[in-house]
């Protein structure tokens, strides 16, 4: 970890090289893309720092490395620069190869990167229903809609009669997921999962791994954040 | 392939098991995405037949292999079924080792990955742009728009000074793009390439391509397939 988890905004000093055994995650502490690829470092256990940005106002230097300026931006000791969260999860599961989170049998993977796509069109409504709710919009056909996705999800875990989506144990595609999960309570979405219990008992498994537990925020956390980030004012460091 | 290429609709019989040496693509003899898959299959010489499928009026027995009814759509011999465009070709290219058209190193991966994220931004413009012309509509900033995206892969050419977007020789990324650039001049937009000598150039060299060859449609018969698509009534049979 970096000296201080405070985030970096135009104008701050760059951060030295990515030390030799490193690799360096460019992040905001409480984005859930940039969560995937802190949960991929811890799982595998891969030494690294971790940088903060300041989204609203992005120092020259992080621009220079990736001029789209997203988070989570990963950077190894020789300056190569991986983003996008899935790319650089895969990317870390194949470098790294201790603890593999990607199955090895090519339709298991086919599979998960199917599942993926499909959790593509879950993530925005994360952001609809709340953003409707504070506007004080009717939400409920799009809660309704949530809960229809949801219901697919449900439907793998029981055809697969397994407590994760890759099997028993937690594999890349239930880490993909879970930073959404972590924020219902947040945003008060959390009955939307009564109707699919083994997704809901999905939940429950997760927040029993201490990789999830080490990466977590509390919910009265996220709270804070998220007023100061829907005011438009948002408090990159709040906790520190 | 197939004993017909003629597409099947709702009420056609079921094509018979997938071959034991075989893999079966579910796909639409003009769909740009299906092109994808078929572009990997005959580059990597893979055996396999053809089902094309009518998108307007689905058969019920390609809705319950693929709920989606999406194309392309892979199906192997014990029934397993792969979607997807990208997810598709990966999965051909890990599975048939013979003629790899990824790269084998991780970062090398992760750059085509990061760069067929940013072309998912290009391929709307392919059908904003003559949508907007058949509506009478100014598309100009969309042509600027676009001519500004193909900056940035000119760009990548010209730092890699490389014929093709992964070096040399072909690999996964250009086969990934090529379908849209085929579609070009169907659609009147070759002249948005005219600043971009780099990836003119890079589309001449995919055009002496055997699997480009093989796999493409001339401008004439995607002008008519395109001319009965857009009038609600694709012509998913035109040519045979």
């Amino acid at each position: 970890m970096a000296a201080s988890q405070k985030c970096l905004g135009k104008g701050s000093p760059a951060p030295g090289p990515v030390p030799k055994d490193h690799i360096r995650l460019y992040s905001m502490r409480f984005c859930p893309f940039a969560q995937r690829t802190r949960l991929v470092l811890n799982a595998k256990g891969i030494k690294h720092d971790i940088v903060n940005i300041n989204l609203k106002n992005k120092p020259d230097w992080f621009l220079e490395k990736n001029p789209l300026g997203l988070v989570p931006t990963l950077e190894t000791p020789s300056g190569q620069v991986i983003y996008e969260s899935p790319i650089t999860c895969e990317y870390l599961d194949e470098v790294y190869p201790e603890k593999k989170l990607l199955p090895s049998d090519p339709f298991e993977r086919a599979q998960q990167k199917m599942l993926l796509e499909l959790f593509s069109k879950v993530t925005p409504y994360f952001y609809k229903i709340p953003v409707g709710q504070s506007k004080g919009e009717d939400v409920s056909s799009l809660e309704a809609e949530l809960k229809e996705k949801f219901a697919q999800f449900n439907e793998t875990l029981v055809n697969k009669k397994t407590k994760f989506f890759g099997g028993d144990s937690i594999t890349m595609i239930d880490y993909m997921m879970w930073p959404w999960f972590e924020r219902m309570e947040m945003i008060d979405l959390k009955h939307c999962l009564d109707d699919t219990p083994r997704l809901k008992k999905w939940t429950e498994h997760m927040l029993e791994d201490p990789t999830v537990k080490a990466t977590m925020f509390s919910t009265d956390t996220y709270k804070v954040f998220y007023k100061s980030y829907m005011e438009g004012n948002p408090n990159y460091d709040y906790g520190l």
